[in-house]
């Protein structure tokens, strides 16, 4: 194996590589990144075993060959060079030699051929998609899938299809028990999507990393099979491991009997949260709504700290009704929405309440609904 | 106690109290703040008893008085707050009711005459100085200053009066025993620093950030008592204990006979640092110097990961010589030298290293020196 290849391109490659690779492992090699050169193209491959990253990169192959070294050392050499071109050669026994201006690296390296090579797929079974069709998606729902490990099968993003009469949804679902986010999006069904798959949380962040970092792909290509996601954006493919579980049956929790509704602006009343709930206590994070006709009241107490109320305009005809809920909940959810005014619709006190964006969709392509807590 | 206050004023003064209020303490009403109005005068005070923080504060007094809340809670609340005017009282049991828009926070307070007075200090005893003077100083010292809360006597800056002829300079030093790192400028003599005092690390580090905070302050006052330094800039007084103990008699370590000189770029030498140290191990960072006619050969050795060499030009025209030194102190003293050329000079492999700006004063004002290690 021997290649050049600018800088900028290696770090650039490998800085992508970072988040799967090198994370504290018992298995060596997985703190490793592959570089593979075959044919003309020009490989780097980090993987966790749940998620796994392939970056083509361009350079100039001159012998084919593979090595694998440590992704977080190599990545911290690059970083460090010159914005020059990089001369990479193997070695004996994993070696590699990086030279680039007057330094020389050498670095030792593990058999690449003990690298975990990542799940395989056909080419012909993806479907394109707007890049930032799914980006929306993502960003209007992870944020209420569940952190605890012990609740498996909620760790994740549900990607689901629904057929509404004769048009096409994507929908994506996540929920964490005490709250659940719901987008559907109208878009052509993925291969693998019909009966729903769960997407763990922390390949769903990668993917928006990786979104991030290769702005301007106006298109990507998605594929699943039983086991993985495949998703391929400009020259990065990651290969995601599905959540092995069962998503709960989330429709039966929506309510459609929430008769009491209540239009808010959105800015307005994300404020009056974060002020009202600098006194609730960090434990439950409760504030306390409170609603009577065109108002409604905030209030919030610490046990240590003392109490706050404020009072925010709202369009609301309906009669008194006191519920409380977790602040921090309220504000990730009306963070996700896009429209100037909300509406919240809440049944009584011991229901859960909906938000959803002011609009006229029907049945809403969005909502959140969050359970309430005794105040 | 009944005053009305800008929210951004109010914001501010609280903000430059929080590193010292608030810390982890078994004394609770070290985590507040004291907010005192008396006569015209509006002051929030905080301390850890070793620094304290009085901040003067524009407001409007409508009754005199004093209160202690919680600093971090109340901060937390006067950041949300619209930038509107903020009407705060004190209420019965040491509460106070603060208002905003249509906002009213109720905080629980403790006995405000429990609050620890700062040191007092004579009005006519400080003497002038510029601001920009005492943080160049500081800069360029400090970061040598030992971290290990066993070498108390280690753990600040050496401040003190240096006589040199006519001249009245000021001196500040600071070693951890691995390096040191010295400065003279010229000033008038402080009161009380005659025979030198220690100004804690942390303080020291207050002091850059409440300069940081006032900045446009060209000028500021300063005087030292036995124990205490007091430090005014602007509508801010910092009150800092100080280290009582001998510093080392550092003077005795400047080594007088370091004959092998070696002139460098600055830039380049810090980037090939960057780059080699790479490879240092992580534990004791050492890097080797490989000196020979007109250049230096840095190389670093790690066990696990391999090794890296660069060579850099330079100006030298005496006999070959190796030298390890620790990569991060080198830089460190690179980081602080403003010329683009630096001297560095040497005796042999086991003695310690000079680096200084290449510049025409003797004896220079401004160096660091650097304990060798075995490479």
């Amino acid at each position: 194996m021997n290649f050049d290849i600018e800088k900028r391109e290696f770090l650039k490659g490998l800085s992508l590589i970072q988040s799967v690779a090198g994370r504290k492992t018992t298995l060596p090699i997985l703190s490793h990144i592959l570089i593979q050169c075959e044919k003309e193209l020009l490989y780097v491959v980090g993987t966790d075993l749940e998620t796994g990253i392939q970056e083509e990169l361009a350079g100039n192959i001159n012998t084919r060959g593979k090595a694998s070294v440590s992704a977080k050392k190599l990545y911290e050499i690059v970083r460090e060079l010159p914005e020059e071109s990089i001369h990479i050669q193997k070695k004996e026994n994993y070696w590699i030699t990086l030279q680039c201006g007057k330094s020389t690296f050498n670095l030792a390296g593990l058999d690449p051929d003990e690298f975990p090579s990542l799940p395989s797929y056909q080419e012909g079974n993806f479907s394109k998609l707007p890049t930032s069709l799914l980006r929306e998606m993502i960003e209007k729902t992870v944020f209420a899938a569940s952190n605890e490990e012990s609740r498996y099968h909620l760790n994740g993003v549900l990607f689901v299809r629904n057929k509404q009469g004769a048009k096409e949804l994507l929908r994506m679902v996540a929920t964490d028990g005490h709250r659940l986010s719901l987008i559907d999006r109208e878009g052509e069904t993925i291969r693998g999507i019909e009966k729903g798959i769960i997407i763990p949380k922390k390949g769903v962040l990668e993917i928006k990393k990786i979104m991030a970092d290769r702005d301007g792909q106006e298109e990507m290509e998605i594929y699943f099979d039983q086991t993985h996601g495949f998703f391929k954006i400009g020259k990065s493919l990651m290969v995601i491991r599905l959540i092995d579980g069962e998503f709960p049956e989330y429709e039966q929790v929506i309510p459609k009997m929430n008769d009491k509704k209540l239009v808010m602006e959105k800015e307005r009343v994300y404020a009056c949260l974060r002020r009202v709930s600098t006194m609730a206590s960090e434990r439950v994070e409760g504030i306390k709504f409170s609603l009577k006709r065109n108002a409604v009241e905030l209030s919030s107490y610490h046990q240590d700290f003392g109490d706050a109320k404020e009072e925010v305009e709202v369009v609301y005809e309906g009669p008194p009704i006191e519920i409380g809920f977790n602040a921090r909940y309220l504000m990730e959810a009306l963070n996700v929405m896009d429209t100037e005014q909300v509406v919240m619709e809440l049944k009584d006190e011991g229901s859960p309440g909906i938000i959803k964006p002011l609009s006229s969709v029907e049945p809403p392509d969005q909502f959140c609904i969050i359970m309430p807590m005794r105040i």
